[in-house]
């Protein structure tokens, strides 16, 4: 057992597009109560192997010294790391991780989890429902406590329907429509485009160089919001994208009489922070499609989710779906006494 | 006088993705009969300072050479340079190509037009009307013969509707669709895509790499006119898509009482070759949107099209409009005798 004296904590960990977030949990049983977040501010590097297991460590065992030597805890109990793009490119830390993890910092109960799964577990925590976690891009992820489903998340080409960068571009598509004179302009959304990226004609020599096109797009999603009272374009778009969520929460979201108890439906992420615009049709569009489904608030962000995975692991409650795509697990079952960290390799 | 026994003749260029195309129209009148195109091979370049004039002349002089020496000329009466880009990269063309082609060409009239222009021509001549353009991308142009209107062609992100990678894009949408169990999917559509691609998982990790997104989304079109007989959301596809074309064709279309005699609309480029599946429903949205406008077959592709603004400038009987960034013409009236052209320079 762990000593009354001796502190120790589980790690959670967050691999997106801005780089690795880390949070120390420090004492189990306390979900999403921890110390401030680190962030390395740079994003994990993909390359032909996937995710780069290496650039991953390299980043992460500092941090994590250092929100361990901060809280003076010497044993990390488990550690969740939940990574953009793991579906996909997740082989390497799968291959990598658990000896990297468990030679530098003593790690043995590590779980491996898409960034969609901790997206899950942050807003809802073990309970069967659906959750769409949207910013520029969007993905609906749910469970009935048997296997992980997932909908849409294939990228601003080809879905992230009524994600940000799918407003933002119907936002700019119908101001080029007032702009030419075809029908389903908006002139509020050109006025909007021209003050926010200057005359229409210069737009496509601004957005093709670059390589975060879909960012752009995004960015003027809120444009399409502040536009929805007084224009109808603007509000069909947002319609329009709820409709889209909503059809990526049914998708994955099990049906009321197939699980016990209440199916909830969350929404997480930075597109939702744009309110009744799309906040008033989603909910309806979400309880015309889910009728049996509560809407709940979000508890908590991915990060929080890739800390109560870790703490569920920890104490030995994890009852989530494990597939080795979505959500892995290594580990041993909870030891009898602590376990010490190995010293550093030599 | 061009004496009887001494050969002139007229200069088409289509400066395009896929590199140079020059024509020699041997006798000015015999409009589209020329020699056999030259092609270069190579797209010209696109720098800082827009269409890299530079780069042009360097690959268009051994062509028109080549060509004028295979047809026994000594005396290009005037050239028409159509390209891609033209309209917001057109200014070092401008700047440079007129010295450039009367000291290694003795060329003293010259045509510089948009793509869309010399496409414009190339299907309707130098009638009022409106013309749709369409490829991977789409544009549609239009004139009453006073001013160029041009819609669309904004690319694949903020327009081309109803272009072939839109289609393509919403034929992939929908067949993700049906592979996540969304509303509005299509099986016949994501069983044509894992047939193409291979297994949709492995869709993003294909496309997004790549510089050519546009085109490859394209390549999916011709399958969604294969799913159109018995897939209604292929048929829809198509359906919207004719929508959207006959909807650019309107913006730029002259009223019928703007114009005296007929006003015609016409359809060109590779995107038409797709047959009935696009063209039924795109009839009908023609005829539905501009029903005094007389459909017709295009008489030549932009190529002729720039052959015919030569001879039409060597003949003096240009009456279309100019516009610095549409059509550009740099010439002195036909001259009483023939131009000898000057030697290269030193």
């Amino acid at each position: 057992m762990t000593g009354p004296g001796e502190m120790s904590g589980v790690l959670g960990v967050d691999s997106g597009g801005s780089g690795l977030r880390a949070v120390l949990a420090l004492k189990v049983g306390q979900e999403g109560r921890g110390t401030a977040p680190l962030e390395s501010g740079e994003p994990v590097r993909t390359g032909a192997r996937g995710i780069d297991a290496g650039h991953l460590v390299e980043q992460l065992v500092p941090m994590a010294r250092q929100l361990m030597a901060d809280a003076g805890i010497a044993t990390l109990r488990a550690v969740t790391v939940g990574a953009a793009g793991y579906t996909s490119l997740g082989d390497s830390l799968r291959a990598d991780l658990p000896s990297a993890l468990a030679r530098e910092l003593g790690v043995r109960n590590l779980a491996l989890a898409a960034d969609g799964v901790t997206a899950y577990v942050g807003a809802l925590g073990q309970r069967p429902g659906a959750v769409v976690a949207a910013g520029t891009g969007l993905i609906a992820i749910g469970t009935d406590l048997t296997s992980w489903r997932k909908a849409d998340g294939w990228g601003h080409l080809l879905g992230d329907n009524g994600s940000g960068a799918w407003i933002g571009r119907a936002g700019l598509d119908a101001a080029l429509r007032a702009h030419d004179g075809r029908s389903g302009g908006s002139a509020p959304l050109l006025a909007r485009g021209e003050a926010m990226f200057g005359p229409a004609g210069t737009w496509p020599g601004q957005l093709y160089p670059r390589t975060d096109r879909p960012a752009m797009l995004a960015s003027f999603a809120p444009e399409v919001a502040a536009c929805a009272d007084g224009d109808p374009v603007a509000a069909d778009i947002l319609a329009e994208a709820a409709r889209h969520i909503a059809d990526a929460a049914r998708a994955v979201c099990p049906a009321g009489g197939e699980v016990s108890g209440e199916v909830q439906v969350a929404l997480t992420g930075g597109l939702f922070k744009m309110g009744a615009p799309l906040l008033v049709p989603l909910r309806a569009a979400l309880t015309d499609r889910l009728p049996y489904a509560r809407q709940v608030a979000a508890g908590g962000d991915p990060l929080a989710g890739a800390v109560r995975i870790a703490v569920d692991l920890a104490e030995d409650r994890l009852t989530l779906p494990r597939e080795e795509d979505m959500l892995y697990v290594i580990g041993e079952p909870p030891a009898p006494e602590a376990h010490a960290p190995k010293s550093p390799a030599p």
